[in-house]
């Protein structure tokens, strides 16, 4: 799913300069454009063009014409009841902290821009979440907002070892004297100071030193076998990625790379162009002299030394692959004929009286019907929902993703051995700008994400939106031969898009009238395909030259931490199962079915996978509902969902426990908030949050859970993923819904219901709860889309910050 | 998911006249309201009205305002290259047919409304599907249209063991003298000479002459008990119902009834009220005085004799269980705090450029983009899609309904022994109007349906919708440093809704511009709900008197013929497994994963549970691709499905074998068309048609292939199904996709995408492919419903047929 890490940000004319070699930070952060020299000058013209470009209070709804539907606005600025404590920190407090962090002389930091791979430099400075027991003393109770403390983190780069540190840093705002730095070790598994090793401290020694020789060494063979060469030069023709994660096994770092071609023109179709030459080196230790290289891989064959493949290539009898080149069939544009009546303008949505929630744009906090929440955004994760209330109680005290995998396999060493853990480039920088009328509707109400990088915060504009929109079904109906009742479904969605490197997934969490709250993922964008020579038993051949569409399990792993009247609850499992039952009135014993109804008692049962006769329920046993039930929320897939196929993954080892199953349950601790690390890959066998050390046989009746479920998708790529994966079946999704949690259905409050009463041939009543027509015309120009404003990725501040100057704030861009 | 079934379509006076036990014809054809005095002179009127309501070139689009958009025309009419062979009789031919009928004096027929119990009755006139060997030779070769028959059903009950009667009547035009009728048994698996027992040919009988004669005679005890009493007077308080199917172990014919309240009001919320008192009567053959009443149950206790109960109920000691009585718990109107924010228009879909398909609309023959197909409409199980075909190729020869099964259970013999097949009760003749503007967008084109009932064509007004819409979810997207593209997601839909008593099934045919079609239930309405007295180990109480959501599995049959390439296809089973396997390059075992590829050999293998790891592809293999791949559609499920819970059910012994697993493939026969026929529960041990009959371990490689899978959920119905159960999780659906079908994902052809370059702070350019922007206004008035004119269920034609009358005219109502 991911891929070309480092390139995905590169300008073109960076590109020809071969700036994939360059940037040892993009493999570690994730994070390119800010090297390059984008012109500061330029940029309140463009936050302003932006503003007067999709303003709230603008146009789609407002016309100059006659009968235009009122413009109520695309919003209504509410005011949080609390603060935002899960949102992160003001541009302020990072700058503060990183002008704090620079003046401790023990931790030696080096700014990054001026940073040799033996340097120490500052990778993230972010909120660190409070605790879930400091949170609700202050959302439920008179105490005041929790301590806010930065989460820090330092890569270590001037010792033999190097290692990134966890730090906390606090109490906010940075003062010297008062603030002071203490190792994060608490909320992680291992216990090692908040310490864990940096494989990538030498990036760019091992890409100019080491892997750039290995290629041009043989650059006359590459040239003859897949077309192009790699000689860390600015004309090479190649370009060469290494695995990841590294190979850990016996203590060694063992690195493969693999050649891919260069697309042709605009398009990020490279991971359509493997080209089926691998070749591995042990890179372990700082030492260049200590490196060894162990060997190449072409066809199926190994040969231990250059030589030896040298001698090979030269013989008569060598069998070549076919080349992968970039085609059409790599490009996304238009292509082939034109249907006639596609031309014209499709359906659309249209909102005519403007959006019909609000939102506090400094908290980030959104009131949609009775539904009430707080956004937060992270570097690792992106973006998450917290305090989730509906009528006034929580429900969730958080939702958000915790991880993503993509896992391959293949028949050789590179597809084998990927398994990307993708929080290690992170989904917040990745969160780019959406398009307006393509991702979401053209009213959207749209929000800006902001994440630390290389002493600045970049913000992402427009990178979230909030709408609601009718799915083109109802909700509920109801014929008889007196009548009709049916009620409109309007859905609230929160959405973003992470592009994390070749892969584009959708994020959007739904809210119903029902009551129901929605979680759902699709992936577009590029396959990471492999070269098709001998990878039958992996992939589909895809192409007419040699691209395998490489088989590879998505898993995405969410946290949910569902609070029902309180944070004690249990979770209830009612199967249906078939039995056979005689009954007072039956003689005869009779084949039937019945409910068995459970309650999960413990972490040692809690690793579940989705039986479809089974529903899961979180309840309060505390709290009966006046009819003798326990009130709940039931969570069920509603859409496929997966867990990963592989069994104790030779890549993973203990990075990833979490994949094993659908649904995983476990007892809240302020020491367990995330299931992952951004860099376990960095230490597979001994990650700093090993997920499988959560199960420790925890009493889990009538206490604080949290739910932790994989979506995902077993994908193997066929022709219909060329050139991107459709979003149509690249789906997953469950939902929450309440369970016996209200007397009845909430969605009869609605007004957009009608009841038609009809009888001899005539509707003699049509009843529609004093819904307000809008008797009024609503512009559909696509032209009103104003893509042109469209800006992908911009607003930087330098350190240091200068708050004298009001462009540079990030936030809400109605503000 | 039924249940009411005799009283969905019955008038207010005339329920009030307690007709629920007058309409013999009501339990066996599902259509009441041809016996009321509907006027029929008003008909013309109402249908003009129709007319100028929604007329394809109306007006939602069309605005008097400058700068409207124009008026394309909601339609485009076309011509299909072939007649529509599968769509049915015209009016003309089942007249002709009626005409036959009577006037063949062996048949000794009775016009419905002068038949007693014992006189012999038509029951259905059909069009006999062709053979698909017949229809092939027509749609791909120069063969002249398949002979056209009708089928016919009459209900023969002038003899000691009534039947129905299964006849082929042809060939038509019914001319005496050269039409003639034959049994019609190959297409079951029964050979019985398409009879089929008919257990309700006594029906009123009954009801008036057994029935309420018991429940006349403890009228005292429900007074006290239940509150009301049922003695078949006009002035009943109570509501009687048999359950369904009859109990048929042992050659009997036994019937358990139950007692319901009548709801308040206007509302069908009867299904909620059931009162806890059941009786059992051995009713079978035809002499009442062979009949045998065999005892009451309450709360659980069996009493033999009225006599037993009465003295049970005498005593100081008897324990009463809580009554049920209606409030507005059962009532679907907006109830309760209206959200502020709820009263305004809130996002809606929109046609700027009215629609982008063609109908011809005499053949019911459909092209969106590089979709066609036919669309036919039966009796039984309402609308099929035939000779699918995908840019000029057919990938479906039938798709449709089969059945849908709802089958209860509970500690009660009245839930317990509830297993509704629904096309008893049938489909087409419950396949409502649509409201417009709630159940589908506002813009969408509407067909009619028609079905035969009592010698008469009856038409249900605008009970087909056809609709593109925007799922506010684009279909691809990818997103890099220097680009971003973008592409919308236009989805077409063909939808009916059908309401089989209690329960609303919204049936939606979705095509996608990749290639892939979705079928997808959802189910609204009233649950059948039980007594909540003993009935914790089968549903959960959810009101405060006596209410059990009854537990309760919808399963619901497909067929779907995919003709892929040609009609010889096999079915690949791709499976992703967990593996340890040693490269060339790795020294030590691996864990890893890879494909197992499985060809599907013969019947033997041919019922499948899905498996998440696994992909099953109709392919063909003799049609290898240019990449050396197996061109083919895959099946997936993309929403929870269900097959039944219990095994060997005794409530429907052989009358629904399809019900075990989740796809079932066969080899294709001229002589199994259907896997259900709907008089299947009339004789469950020994049905005309036994599924399992079509496994008999046939060859399945690359022969003509059909599969049968089932939709549907288990239903556990908790307080959020009160009063109706909402479609947000009672959802189930299947896609099929293109699988190395084309070279590409199809979706490239369209021009609804756009791509933006940017670079260094700017979008430097905006490609739209030729997109038309719509640069207009387009009125969103939900007052242009038109609701006013929903009609619910009209347009009568008497037998005999006036050709003269324009107005009876049956089908498209833009005519």
């Amino acid at each position: 799913m991911t891929g070309l890490r480092w390139e995905i940000l590169t300008f073109t004319p960076l590109r020809l300069s071969n700036v994939k070699m360059r940037f040892p930070v993009f493999l570690t952060y994730g994070v390119a454009l800010l090297t390059t020299s984008v012109p500061v000058l330029a940029i309140p013209k463009l936050q302003k063009e932006y503003r007067h470009r999709r303003l709230p209070t603008d146009p789609l709804v407002k016309r100059d014409t006659e009968g235009s539907c009122t413009d109520t606005s695309a919003f209504v600025d509410s005011s949080a009841p609390k603060a935002n404590i899960f949102y992160g920190l003001s541009d302020l407090e990072v700058a503060d902290v990183a002008s704090w962090l620079f003046a401790q002389p023990d931790l030696n930091l080096t700014v990054t821009a001026n940073a040799t791979d033996w340097d120490n430099t500052i990778t993230l400075i972010e909120l660190l979440q409070p605790n879930k027991t400091d949170a609700l003393a202050y959302l439920d109770g008179d105490s005041p907002p929790p301590t806010r403390n930065a989460h820090v983190i330092l890569s270590i780069s001037s010792v033999d070892e190097p290692y990134y540190a966890d730090l906390i840093v606090g109490p906010l705002p940075a003062v010297e004297g008062t603030t002071t730095w203490t190792p994060l070790e608490y909320i992680y598994t291992k216990k090692a100071g908040g310490k864990v090793r940096n494989l990538d401290a030498d990036y760019e020694t091992v890409y100019y030193e080491w892997v750039s020789v290995i290629t041009a060494s043989v650059a006359d063979i590459t040239e003859d076998l897949i077309g192009g060469s790699a000689t860390g030069s600015e004309n090479d023709t190649l370009s060469v990625w290494g695995v990841d994660p590294y190979w850990q096994d016996d203590g060694r770092v063992v690195r493969w790379d693999s050649f891919f071609g260069y697309p042709e023109g605009d398009f990020d179709s490279m991971t359509l162009l493997p080209l089926g030459l691998y070749f591995k080196s042990d890179v372990t230790g700082r030492d260049p002299a200590e490196w060894e290289f162990q060997g190449w891989l072409y066809n199926n064959i190994f040969y231990e030394t250059t030589e030896e493949f040298r001698a090979a290539w030269e013989s008569p009898d060598f069998v070549k692959i076919p080349i992968n080149t970039d085609g059409p069939w790599g490009h996304t544009d238009q292509q082939g004929p034109v249907l006639p009546m596609d031309v014209s303008q499709p359906p659309t949505l249209v909102a005519p009286t403007g959006a019909r929630f609000t939102v506090d744009k400094d908290a980030r906090f959104v009131k949609w019907m009775d539904f009430e929440f707080f956004i937060s955004f992270n570097r690792d994760t992106g973006m998450h929902l917290h305090d989730v209330k509906y009528k006034g109680e929580r429900i969730i005290y958080e939702l958000g993703l915790q991880e993503a995998l993509a896992h391959y396999a293949a028949n050789d060493p590179f597809q084998s051995g990927t398994a990307y853990l993708d929080s290690y480039y992170g989904f917040g920088p990745y969160s780019f700008e959406l398009v307006n009328g393509y991702d979401c509707p053209s009213y959207s109400t749209y929000l800006n994400t902001s994440f630390y990088t290389r002493e600045t915060t970049r913000t992402h504009l427009n990178s979230i939106c909030l709408f609601e929109h009718d799915p083109a079904y109802p909700l509920q109906r109801h014929s008889t031969g007196d009548y009709v009742s049916v009620t409109k479904n309007i859905i609230f969605t929160v959405r973003n898009i992470c592009t994390i490197g070749n892969y584009d997934y959708m994020f959007s969490y739904e809210f119903y009238m029902d009551g129901s709250i929605g979680v759902d993922v699709r992936a577009s964008g590029y396959i990471q395909s492999t070269n098709a020579a001998n990878n039958g038993d992996y992939g589909y051949k895809i192409t007419g030259e040699s691209v395998s569409g490489s088989m590879h399990d998505h898993v995405i792993n969410f946290k949910l931490d569902l609070d029902i009247l309180g944070t004690e609850n249990t979770m209830e499992l009612t199967k249906l199962v078939p039995t056979t039952e005689t009954y007072a009135w039956s003689k005869k014993p009779r084949n039937t079915m019945k409910l068995e109804r459970n309650l999960l008692e413990t972490e040692d049962d809690g690793k579940i996978f989705w039986d479809p006769f089974t529903q899961y329920s979180i309840i309060n046993t505390d709290q009966v509902n006046e009819f003798g039930e326990y009130p709940g929320y039931r969570i069920l897939p509603t859409a496929s969902t997966a867990h990963l196929t592989i069994l104790n993954s030779t890549n993973l080892e203990n990075a990833a426990n979490w994949v094993t199953h659908d649904l995983m349950v476990t007892a809240q601790h302020d020491t367990e908030p995330r299931s992952a690390h951004p860099y376990n890959s960095q230490d597979v066998f001994d990650p700093p949050v090993d997920f499988e050390a959560f199960f420790n046989g925890e009493n889990l009746t009538q206490t604080d859970l949290v739910l932790w479920f994989n979506l995902g998708m077993h994908h193997v790529p066929h022709t219909g993923d060329l050139p991107n994966t459709v979003f149509t079946t690249a789906h997953s999704a469950i939902m929450i819904t309440p369970h016996n949690y209200l007397a009845t259905d909430a969605s009869r409050q609605t007004v957009q219901q009608v009841r038609i009463n009809y009888g001899g041939g005539n509707a003699s009543e049509v009843t529609s709860f004093g819904q307000e027509p809008a008797q009024c015309v609503v512009g559909v120009s696509s032209e009103d889309y104003n893509l042109e404003g469209y800006l992908g990725d911009v607003v930087i501040r330098k350190f240091p910050y200068d708050p004298t100057d009001p462009w540079y704030e990030t936030g809400w861009i109605g503000k």
